[in-house]
């Protein structure tokens, strides 16, 4: 079997921790299946800048280019809080981002029915729920130029940030989006602000086209985003597939990732366009949650969006399909025999500290 | 008593059902109170573009200007949804807020105790919940330069907004939100995107330096919007004044909105600089909800939101702070008497229409 390279940038914070319990993962799938996962390791985020100056070096990021796959874990700590803008810790996920060219990042929202409880909303509300957001993950506001403060002098100063959007970005996540509701419920809701902004325009109008040239068997509904937020915390379960552009995606993955009170268990894969000769797309996947620096180094850290990151990546990088079913099986077994790490603890249940809620996930799978 | 002079427009779907009410109000208090109002009428939206063919007519722009305060219903429809960018019916509120220079946006998000049980979130999230947006509204990505299409060839186009904030513009919406803060629970969050956004990094700073020379008797802390938009859902009662730019306060103060479970019943103010002889402030009062073009001309609209948009104006146009808060205790006073429009019906409670529930608030005021 071919070997499968994946490299691992754990980053700050409790991303180490987290990253240890996949690495522990890892290595049981190659001694029981004999899987043939080879690794590397690498910094990024504050660790990076600590050992380099940068929050990536060149090296690691042609490391991340040639892998199959790489595993992300968090990154920053108030401990960088204060370095400049080009180096800070996210300017290394945003470089992977752009530099892979992973325009397309996906988001589940699940709520594990073992957690319906400690949602903030009703559990009638967020019970069952099921929704991926779409999140376009190498344009708009982040990456557009000009982007830059300008001295106006009087003590004056101007930020400014751009929004571009082409035609052709806007038809690959779309597509992506598309395709993938035809694996669920064959719905995708694409939001924007074409009441304010052109790039919104723009967005509604090829949106429109590429369903109606190649996926008009998908329902597909418009949304404004205000009121798309709106309508997620409303009645999220109206949702499947919500496609929008990357700050957009950004606010509402977010607010959609704490609808379902499983926030520290949430996963995200961020995905290229397929190599024109091998077919496979670069990709990296990560939990959705920080590398909350204040509860790192306790061994207390909630491990599962780690896993069920990598079990994404099973799914879409190496087509391991059973294997990632199985590993979410697991993970929702555990949560089932009433293991909870700290942030999703409540009473009755058992607390577990990183390695024996990764034990226990591996015990299992 | 010098004259009161209000300039209304009403707009499209149920706009002029819910200002028919206020219209009812104001008839009253001119009689009861002899407050002394003077009302003018103008078209706003899509109705002003069927009859001149603009969202809003130069005259009637010259009208909102000259007058004390504007009362604005809601606008846009289906009938209009293709009609070219420039005159859809948001470019005549677009218009009002830039000509006007309504820099101010204030969204409260308050649960009615009466509604508490209607939100989608758990009633201990939300009772009593009472926070305050000020959002920046005449800058931003909503009227930066370069804002367009361009056509690339090749099938391709480019969707193009520019975020532009400068120094005074930070300073003075920041000012206004310490300020409001001092009259209530003393606490600003400031959110923005300074990890990823330049303009964030310069709305950030700004905030600080005011605070510092200013406000440091107020208690200040900064959140990334995303991470806003989760803690809004997660446990919204930490925020007491959010203070944060155009387009995030637009997601934001919707997210909040509806966390209420009251969206029908939520007033905004939008408010300009005071003017250097007169001291008063340009201002305009609007309902947060839509024209919802689906029930207009029933008589089932809830006008509370009309209602209390005008309380805000009592309050903040014409320093009517007794009748403001006796409208409001009127408002909570008919809802606690078990009185419904239909978007707010539950079991138990008596269903009213528009007109019943206008003269019950009159009768209680
Ligand atoms: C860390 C930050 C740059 C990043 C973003 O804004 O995209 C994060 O919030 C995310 O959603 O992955
Ligand atoms: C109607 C629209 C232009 C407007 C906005 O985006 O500001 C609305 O959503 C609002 O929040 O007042």
């Amino acid at each position: 079997m071919a070997s499968k390279n994946l490299f691992l940038l754990a980053g700050d914070g409790i991303g180490p921790e987290a990253m240890a319990e996949v690495k522990k993962l890892i290595a049981a799938m190659n001694g029981k299946l004999d899987s043939g996962f080879v690794t590397d390791e690498g910094l990024v985020g504050g660790s990076a800048y600590d050992a380099h100056g940068a929050a990536i070096s060149d090296a690691d990021m042609a490391k991340a280019i040639a892998a199959d796959a790489v595993l992300f874990g968090a990154v920053g700590g108030p401990k960088w809080d204060k370095v400049a803008y080009e180096v800070r810790p996210e300017a290394g996920l945003l470089r992977l981002r752009k530099d892979m060219e992973l325009f397309a990042n996906l988001r589940p929202a699940i709520c594990y029915p073992a957690l319906a409880a400690s949602s903030s909303l009703k559990q009638e509300v967020v019970e069952g729920l099921d929704i991926l957001i779409v999140r376009e993950l190498t344009g708009g506001v982040y990456f557009g130029e000009p982007k830059e403060i300008i001295d106006l002098g009087n003590g004056q100063k101007r930020g400014i940030d751009t929004q571009v959007y082409d035609t052709f970005e806007i038809e690959r996540i779309s597509g992506i989006a598309f395709e993938l509701a035809r694996t669920r419920r064959n719905h995708v809701t694409s939001m924007e602000k074409r009441n304010v902004m052109k790039s919104g325009v723009l967005w509604n109008e090829v949106v429109t086209q590429t369903h109606k040239a190649k996926f008009s068997d998908v329902k597909l509904d418009h949304m404004l985003a205000d009121a798309g937020g709106m309508q997620l915390v409303r009645w999220p379960k109206q949702f499947d597939v919500i496609v929008t552009d990357n700050l957009f995606g950004d606010m509402l993955s977010d607010v959609a990732a704490m609808l379902t009170g499983s926030l520290g268990m949430l996963p995200s894969a961020s995905l290229g366009a397929p190599d024109v000769k091998t077919k496979k797309r670069k990709a990296l996947y990560e939990p959705v949650h920080g590398s909350a620096p204040d509860i790192a180094g306790k061994g207390i850290a909630n491990p599962i969006a780690m896993i069920a990151s990598f079990a994404m990546c099973l799914r879409y990088s190496f087509a391991m399909v059973a294997e990632a079913d199985k590993l979410e099986a697991a993970i929702a077994a555990v949560l089932d025999d009433g293991l909870r790490t700290k942030d999703i603890m409540s009473e009755g249940m058992t607390e577990v500290g990183t390695t024996q809620m990764g034990d226990a996930i591996i015990a299992k799978f």
